[in-house]
């Protein structure tokens, strides 16, 4: 049964953030829950992003690639798209495009997902290179990531919004991934300019937070010896 | 379908903390989702237990009724039982108790329900006393407290843990409610010592977290201007 009220979301961020990156779930077990939403591989192995049930992943060289069922993850946002008809953007930046969804629709205090299809003046995305154990922190990770950037790029975007409150459980705002229509650009966005997008949102009533309970290194863990809300502010 | 797996929470501490304390759900609806469970009415009317299907719950006076269907609901945590077996726990203090099942069983990380059944050498609650809008916080409210305290009494101790990141979502570490077998005390769980209890346990994999996003006053409120955590601490 496809109940396309809830966001359904694997491991949480606060345990990319602690440097546990051992994937938890499969790509194959995530789409028996969802069609829509984005992630990250083992190891940060990649930007995963998932359009109409099929799993991509951009890699460390900008590479995008399917990946297998058997792909591991520990962490994904994701949902059943049942998104409204949508409306047209043109020649908008990326924050006062965001800012203006929250604003005009009262959306700050709950989950929604975003999506944009069309064409960006301005892409700029990020992927990091797939770390093996002892795994780093997120933050120094994030130190050593990739940047792209394209200009007129055709493609879809698409992203999840948190409330204040579930920060360090998410990304308390705005998460967002793109994958360009001819596989040129994708990966976690940084900044972009709308030059022309249908955009279409999807309220979620319902976030269904799964926690990675059978993993010893996840249990055993000491998340007092972080902190987590600035290692966040750090990496995102 | 009962998932068994599942701790199903609706609304968040943090809005009532916010003073946000219309009912934004119903028992009837409550016990479609769970058998088993704590939380409290509207304007904080009295403490809820739902136990075996029931959902009682004790006022600012300490009386015990069923609540109807129809009764309102901000904020609640609950489930299916499907508990463990169960150790037998002899003569130990709350703190004792609630540390040793953390750390033994590492469950730090984890949502798990505990119950515990039989008899209580002292017993600790606080009930709060319906309010009427425009809502105070829930510090203001916690202010004006009602204790009661008991010896020697039987009953269920019934409640969960939450990992610390979810603090502000639900209260990090442990919720617990209590109902004497003789509805003679019961509410917010203060203090205890277990003379004699048999001792459940329930991992709860998933956190189905409901937000109330038909609700006016949610939508609009800005959660910015209140130390929630700090509120919680304050509080609770």
């Amino acid at each position: 049964m496809k109940d396309t009220t809830v966001l359904y979301q694997h491991g949480t961020l606060a345990t990319l953030v602690a440097g546990l990156l051992e994937g938890t779930t499969t790509a194959g077990a995530l789409l028996q829950h969802v069609d829509t939403g984005i992630g990250t591989g083992e190891g940060l192995d990649g930007e995963l992003i998932i359009l109409n049930g099929q799993a991509y992943k951009v890699d460390g060289q900008g590479q995008v690639t399917l990946v297998p069922d058997s792909f591991k993850i520990p962490f994904a946002n994701a949902h059943f798209a049942d998104f409204t008809d949508g409306d047209h953007f043109e020649k908008i930046s990326s924050k006062a495009f965001q800012d203006k969804l929250l604003k005009e629709k009262h959306l700050e205090n709950i989950f929604f997902a975003v999506q944009a299809q069309g064409t960006f003046q301005h892409m700029k995305t990020r992927v990091v290179e797939q770390q093996q154990p002892p795994y780093p922190t997120l933050a120094e990770i994030a130190s050593q990531q990739k940047l792209f950037e394209a200009i007129n790029v055709s493609g879809t975007l698409i992203g999840y919004y948190s409330p204040d409150i579930f920060n360090g459980v998410s990304a308390a705002g705005y998460h967002i991934h793109f994958l360009a229509d001819d596989h040129s650009i994708g990966g976690h966005v940084l900044d972009y300019t709308i030059k022309q997008a249908k955009v279409q949102l999807q309220v979620l009533e319902t976030l269904e937070q799964h926690l990675p309970v059978q993993n010893a290194a996840y249990l055993e863990h000491d998340f007092a010896q972080h902190d987590i809300i600035g290692d966040i502010a750090r990496s995102e």
